[in-house]
């Protein structure tokens, strides 16, 4: 069911790579990777190394009264990731490709958490 | 100089807030506020918030071997923020409001980043 979820972000991203939902202690719940995607590094690295930054974002959130942290992007030079904040307990991340179709990721991220939320509550 | 390139990228980027130019070490160069704009917190407090994020951006992308981090956005409830790695020692940020141009701000920060790296050279 989370899978499905990930892989519809997925499939229906432009250069897209991979999907992940995973709690912020950086343990993994599920992931899905596009067949055929040339990964630059293992998915589930990626989303360890960023729920540590995503920790600190909502930290910094709190601390500025910004309010609570929906969504982190990080571009870099060979790829780009995506995250959304499902609850106080998961997020949900891709990954691209550096011309992936970012603007739809962050789109369809935000559907998924819906009914990511749905399901893990 | 570096007042009129941040003022620019503001004035331009519809519900901005303000613009930063600050270094990784979180010692801020210049800001520009737009007039009447209501920030909800110190532009230099949330450079300095984001500058411990950015660092660990940029160690997790170095790791991950992603290449060199380029941008960040961090979306929370009452503000978005959008920073722009210019050199090895300097980033540019824009504060907006929920609903500001995230796109145009983007963009106008990645033209005035190509600005900021022949000025700070």
């Amino acid at each position: 069911m989370f899978r499905e979820v990930l892989q519809d972000v997925v499939d229906r991203t432009e250069g897209s790579i991979a999907g992940l939902l995973m709690g912020f202690d950086g343990i993994p719940v599920d992931h899905y990777a596009r067949e055929g995607a040339i990964a630059p590094v293992d998915v589930e690295t990626v989303g360890m190394e960023f729920s540590v930054i995503l920790k600190d974002v909502r930290k910094a959130s709190e601390l500025l009264e910004a309010g609570g942290a929906e969504e982190i992007s990080v571009r870099a030079e060979n790829m780009t990731t995506v995250m959304r904040v499902v609850n106080d307990e998961y997020f949900v991340a891709v990954t691209l490709e550096p011309h992936g179709n970012f603007g739809k990721a962050r789109f369809l991220l935000r559907t998924a958490s819906s009914k990511l939320v749905a399901e893990l509550s």
